[in-house]
C-alpha cells in the first residue's frame, strides 16, 4: 500500500521540512500543502515547500493517502475540523506533536471512523516559519509512533515506512510513555531554560547587557532553548500537563537537595552527581544524538 | 613593562590553552608549565603546553613576571604556598578560577605584599584536562580582571594587555559584582544542567536508555554543560555560595510561578515570558557570543 499522495496541513519549520524532504526522498509521492496564514502560503509557494499549495484545507486533503497535521498541539482540534470535508475514506490522519495522548483524543473525537495514527519526530531547532525547513532535519533522528488501539497494521506500517524514507528510525510505544520520556528529555528542559532566562532579563543588580556579553559561560546555551516557538511550547506545556508537572515536581525537589548541599558546604554530594552526570552524555555521543566536538567547534577557529 | 617570562600553575584545560595561545600570539615570551598531577606534566611535555615543564612549583615560578594560578578555585591556596618560595619580588600573581572574592582573599592572604591581581577568562569547554587545551580558546572572549583597591596600575595594565594579547576582549570589575555576574550566566546554569540530568538519570518510569535515545528534543544541552569537570565545578559552588544562593533563591521562584501557570492552565503567563526570552538570544548572537546557524548545524548534512 505505497503512499501516492501526502497532504501537509501547518507549513512552519516541520511542515515545511517534511515537504522537501519527501521531495528528496520520495519523488515520486505528491505533496500538497496548506497554512492558516495567507502570509506563509506564498512563502510556501515561493520556496516549493509542498508541489501544491492550496488555499483551503478541506481542498488541500482531497485525494490524500496520509495527512500530517503540522500546527501547535493547541489548534490540532480546529485543523481536524477543518480538513474533515476532504478527507478520504482510506486517508491517514497523523501528525507531528510533541504531547501524544491529549492529541490522539482530540483526532478522534473529531475524525470518528478515520485511521488515526499520531506520531512526533524528535527533530527540530529553535528556529521557526517556513523559512526554517530543510530536507535533513529527520536523518538519524527519532519518530515516535503512538498507535491507539486496535489501529490497522497496514496503515501503521505504511505510516512507519514513511518516517523511514525521510531518514527517520522509529519507534512504536504507547502514547501515555511517550509523553512521559518526553516530558523528561524536551518538556522540562525547555520549561527551565525559559524561565532562567527570564530570571536572569528581570535582574536589577546584574544588568542585561552583562547576561549578555558574559553569555559564554553556559547561559547562551539556555537561550538558544528558551528561543524556541512560544506559541508551539505554551501548547505543549497545557496539553501535557500532568507529566511535566510530575517531572517538574521530582527535578525541583532535586534541586532543593543541591541547595542544601550547597549551604552545608558538602562538596562530596556535588562531586558525586557531578561525576555520575558524565557518563550520560558520554552515551548520548556514542549513540550519535549529538555532536563531540567540543563547544560544537564554537570555541576553535 | 613588558612581560619577558610567564609561568602557568595547572596543566588542564585552561592551563594549557594559556600555554597553547602564548606560544602562538607572544612568541618573544618564555613559558615555565606545572602540574601537581605527575602524568599531567609528562602529557604538557609531549605536547609542548609550555617551553619547560619543572617538577617542582616554587621551581616553575622562579624569574616569572607573571604567575598565572591554573587549579580549581578550592586549591587556589595551597597553590599559592606551593609556589611562594621561588616568587620574585616584582612578579604578578594572577588566575583564571570562576569566583573572585574569596579565591583573591586566599590569595591575599597567603602571599602577603605580593602584586595578587585576580582575573577570570570566560571561555572554556565541557572538555578538560591537558589534552582538552587549543590556542584559540581565549579568541573573541570576555576577561574579567578584578584588581583589589590599592592595586598598582602598572601591574594591571600588563594583565590587562597579556589578556588581549590572547585574543580576549578585557573588562576591569569588583570582585563582588563579578561573583554576581558569573552566579547567573554560568554557575547556576551549571547547576541546572547537572541537576536535570541527575533527575532524569534516577527516574523509575522512564529507563536511561530512553533519555538517551531521546535527548535531542533538548535535554542533550543540558548534558554537555553536565560532563563539565566534577572537582571545578564542586569548588565553584563551594566558593561563590553566596550569589550562587541568592540566583537559586529567585530562579525557584520563577520555576515556582511557571508551575502554577501551567497548573492554572494560564497560556497567556507563558507565552509572554516565551516572547520576551527570544529577544535575549537576539542579542547574544548580535554580539558574536553565540553561532546563529540553527541548531549549531546538528541537523543539517
Amino acid at each position: 500500500m505505497p503512499l501516492r499522495k501526502v497532504a501537509i496541513i501547518g507549513l512552519g519549520l516541520l511542515g515545511g521540512s517534511i515537504g522537501l524532504a519527501v521531495r528528496e526522498h520520495l519523488p515520486d509521492v505528491a505533496t500538497t500543502g496548506y497554512d492558516a496564514d495567507p502570509d506563509v502560503r506564498s512563502k510556501a509557494r515561493a520556496l516549493g515547500l509542498a508541489h501544491t499549495i492550496a488555499d483551503d484545507p478541506a481542498e488541500a486533503v482531497r485525494g490524500a493517502d496520509l495527512v500530517v497535521l503540522c500546527v501547535p498541539v493547541g489548534a490540532m482540534r480546529a485543523a481536524a475540523q477543518a480538513i474533515a470535508p476532504g478527507l478520504s475514506d482510506s486517508v491517514i490522519i497523523s501528525d507531528v506533536g510533541s504531547s501524544k495522548q491529549r492529541v490522539g483524543k482530540a483526532l478522534a473525537e473529531e475524525l470518528p471512523g478515520r485511521h488515526v495514527i499520531p506520531a512526533h519526530p524528535v527533530a527540530g531547532t529553535e528556529q521557526s516559519g517556513p523559512d526554517a525547513g530543510f530536507a535533513s532535519l529527520f536523518h538519524q533522528r527519532w519518530c515516535i509512533v503512538t498507535p491507539p488501539e486496535g489501529a490497522d497494521a497496514h496503515k501503521v506500517a505504511a505510516l512507519v515506512d514513511f518516517w523511514k524514507s525521510l531518514g527517520s528510525t522509529v519507534e512504536v510505544m504507547d502514547a501515555a510513555h511517550h509523553d512521559m520520556v518526553l516530558a523528561v528529555t524536551s518538556h522540562i528542559p525547555h520549561l527551565i531554560a525559559y524561565t532562567i532566562v527570564g530570571t536572569a532579563s528581570d535582574l536589577e543588580d546584574v544588568t542585561r547587557s552583562e547576561v549578555i556579553k558574559y553569555s559564554a559561560g553556559g547561559f547562551r546555551d539556555f537561550t538558544r532553548i528558551a528561543a524556541s516557538d512560544p506559541t508551539m511550547w505554551r501548547d505543549v506545556f497545557l496539553h501535557n500537563k500532568d507529566a511535566v508537572l510530575e517531572m517538574m515536581d521530582r527535578f525541583q525537589a532535586d534541586l532543593g537537595a543541591m541547595r542544601n548541599a550547597i549551604e552545608a558546604d558538602d562538596g562530596d554530594a556535588m562531586f558525586d552527581l557531578f561525576t555520575r552526570t558524565r557518563a550520560i552524555r558520554r552515551s548520548i555521543l556514542e549513540q550519535g544524538q549529538d555532536d563531540a566536538r567540543p563547544d560544537f567547534g564554537r570555541g576553535q577557529e
